[in-house]
């Protein structure tokens, strides 16, 4: 039933017809990458997805997705891998009890959280998100995970904005993204 | 590689083990359902995805998920049914432009949106979600693709508050749900 997915190069190159630049959102100078038009695709989002899960180094126990767009990646990775999900959200969406990680904004702070009691001591954790731009979230999730005694064994993005060097802000964890920006 | 995912029976007797009861969340005399073990469970999650896509009745273009939580369930249906996706969320998360429907909440309103450049005419759209409550959230996605000239083939989530009635507001669809509270 699954319509055939996309692969290789034919899934880049589809990837750059269906990533839409927005200039100035959500706030003025800023360049947003606006994936919708990639997911409505059938065939280039079963391909991210698969693409994803191909670059897995090892078993995985949990993945993880960031509030919102993340989830939307993460959790069929989830499923080809055989894994869990564990949504890593903004504060106060969770009931307690959680885990929280604080981080520095530009501007002020943010929080992400997780329901410690689904992220089992040793759990192998793979973190999924559709943009690595400063790393700023991605490291404050490394963190909480490692707080809960978890071990994360990979982080995955669909684009990297490479002038932003968020992987440098991940050093020491293996980074994989589909599309990289210069 | 995917772990085996649970069915029938065994699934619902493990969603009744996994979906937590909290209390008075998020505001006083609400009753939360926590799906996050749930999600956190590899071989449950799977058997949701999985009995969910089995329950759609003919082909499905695209398939639709209510932010956030929505996401979640969506997005593996949709790799599951060779669908594409598509992310309704609150007003102001899109950058434009938007198909916008306002429904009304118990003290104020509230908008979906999405992204009208994904949703072709005609497209055959199952809308999924965590939990059918009031049903004003998912009457007003129903309007919202019935305006992009999309046509809703069903409606599908993990969790039905029958005591709530959502099911008559979404009277002349077809209403799936995996697990019933009375």
């Amino acid at each position: 039933m699954p319509a055939a997915a996309l692969r290789g190069d034919a899934l880049i190159t589809r990837m750059h017809e269906l990533i839409r630049d927005v200039p100035d959102f959500p706030s003025p100078g800023v360049g947003f990458k606006d994936i919708t038009p990639l997911l409505a695709d059938a065939k280039a989002f079963a391909g991210v997805v698969e693409e994803i899960a191909s670059r897995v180094d090892g078993p995985v126990d949990l993945v993880a997705g960031t509030e919102a767009r993340g989830f939307i990646l993460a959790a069929p990775v989830a499923v080809a891998l055989g894994a869990g999900f564990v949504p890593v959200r903004k504060h106060g969406k969770l009931p307690g009890p959680t885990a929280a990680e604080e981080y520095a904004l530009e501007y002020g702070t943010a929080t992400v959280e997780v329901h410690p009691f689904t992220v089992p001591r040793g759990a192998r954790v793979l973190i999924v998100d559709d943009v690595l731009a400063t790393g700023g979230t991605a490291g404050a999730t490394i963190r909480l995970f490692e707080h809960c005694g978890a071990q994360v064994v990979g982080l995955s993005f669909l684009v990297e904005l490479e002038f932003l060097h968020g992987r440098d802000v991940l050093a020491g964890h293996r980074v994989e993204s589909l599309l990289a920006v210069s």
